[in-house]
C-alpha cells in the first residue's frame, strides 16, 4: 500500500517515512506556495532517504491568506496550522494513506481528534503519524540511529518548512517576519541516512 | 535497547510489540493479580510472537481496589485505568523504555498528556505507544498482514486482559460481573504470526 508521507526534509518528516516504510511504499512530498520556488536542500535530503519525491504546489492566494492571519492575529499558529490542513486535504486527493511527521508533543500543526476524524471520513482516507506514541528522547534516539541530521535556526537553515516561504514573503512586502515568529525555532535537515532497515 | 511491552496476547499489543522489534529487542510482559494464575492462551501467542515473555504479579490487594472501585461507580472504566497505570509503574523499575498496545481511539486505558509526562518524568523512563498514531482502519490491516487471529467476547475468549480476572473475582464473590462491563466487548486473541518482519 502507497503512502504519501508530507516532507520538509527535517528529522520528524524523514524519522515517519523510514519507520513508514517498514510497511508502506512511501512516497515524500513537499508543498509549496509559489510552484517556482527550488527547494535543493529538501530534494537532496530526499534522495539520500531514497523515496520517491513529489513537489507540490498549493492553490493560488494561500499564502497572502496565511499572511494576512499571521498579521491579524500577530502569531503564526493558527496559521501554520490551516496550511497543514490544506496540505492534508490536498494530499487525500492523491493518496488513500497519508503521512506526516507529528511528534506527541507538538502544539502546531497539530490536528484535534475531530478534525483527524473528519478528514478521514470526508476524504475517506488513512492519516497515520507513526511518530504520535514515541517521546522526544526516543524520537531524538531513532533518528541518531537512521538519519545524519544537521540543526540550525528557520532563518538560516533551508528546509521544506511552511515557515521559511512564509518569512520570505514578509521580507518581500519589507516586513521584519522577527515579530511574529519565535526568536529562536530550532530546525533539522536529514543530509543523509546511516541504515534505513534498522 | 530493550523495551518491555505490556502484552495481553491480544492484537493491539502484539502488533505494537511486532512494530517496536525493528528498532528495540522487545520483551512481552503480563500482568496477574493472582501470582497463581494461569495464562496458556497468552503464553502460546508470547511464542508465537517469538518474543520473551514475563508474568508479573501486581501487588496485593490491588484487584480488591479495583472491584471496590467498579462496584461504587458501577462502571469499570476508573479500575482499568488505574491497574493500567500500575502496570506501567510497576514495568518501569524493570526496563528504562515501556510501551503498550494504546490506540488513538482508545478511551480505556489511556493516559493523558500529564500523566505520561508525570510517569516519564517520576521514573526516568520512555513510554511508547507505537499505535497511537494510526487509525483503526490501518492497524486492522497491519494486523492481518503479520498476525493470525481470533476474535471473540472477554467472556467466552481468554486473553491476559485485566477484564478477564476482575470478571472472574466478581463471580467468585457470588455477582455478576456483566452488570458492569459492557455486553459486548470484542477481544482478539493472536494464535500465530504471518511474518514478524515486513
Amino acid at each position: 500500500m502507497k503512502a504519501g508521507v508530507l516532507f520538509s526534509g527535517g528529522k520528524d518528516s524523514s524519522l515517519a517515512a523510514v519507520l513508514l516504510s517498514r510497511d508502506y511504499t512511501v512516497e515524500l512530498n513537499t508543498f509549496v506556495f509559489d510552484s517556482g520556488r527550488r527547494l535543493p536542500a529538501v530534494e537532496k535530503a530526499a534522495m539520500a532517504l531514497g523515496f520517491p519525491w513529489h513537489v507540490r504546489t498549493f492553490e493560488e492566494g494561500l499564502l497572502e491568506k496565511a499572511v494576512t492571519m499571521i498579521q491579524s492575529s500577530g502569531y503564526p499558529n493558527d496559521a501554520i496550522q490551516m496550511v497543514h490542513r490544506c496540505a492534508l486535504t490536498e494530499l487525500s486527493g492523491m493518496y488513500h494513506v497519508l503521512a506526516d511527521g507529528t511528534r506527541f508533543d507538538d502544539r502546531v500543526p497539530m490536528l484535534s481528534r475531530d478534525e483527524v476524524q473528519s478528514l478521514q471520513d470526508a476524504r475517506q482516507c488513512s492519516y497515520i503519524r507513526p511518530l504520535l506514541g514515541f517521546p522526544r528522547r526516543e524520537i531524538n534516539s531513532l533518528a541518531s540511529r537512521h538519519l545524519r541530521i544537521v540543526c540550525g535556526e528557520t532563518s538560516n537553515l533551508e528546509n521544506g518548512d511552511y515557515e521559511a516561504e512564509i518569512r520570505d514573503e514578509f521580507r518581500a512586502r519589507g516586513e521584519d517576519a522577527g515579530k511574529y515568529f519565535p526568536a529562536f525555532h530550532e530546525q533539522s535537515l536529514v543530509i543523509g541516512t546511516i541504515s534505513i532497515h534498522g
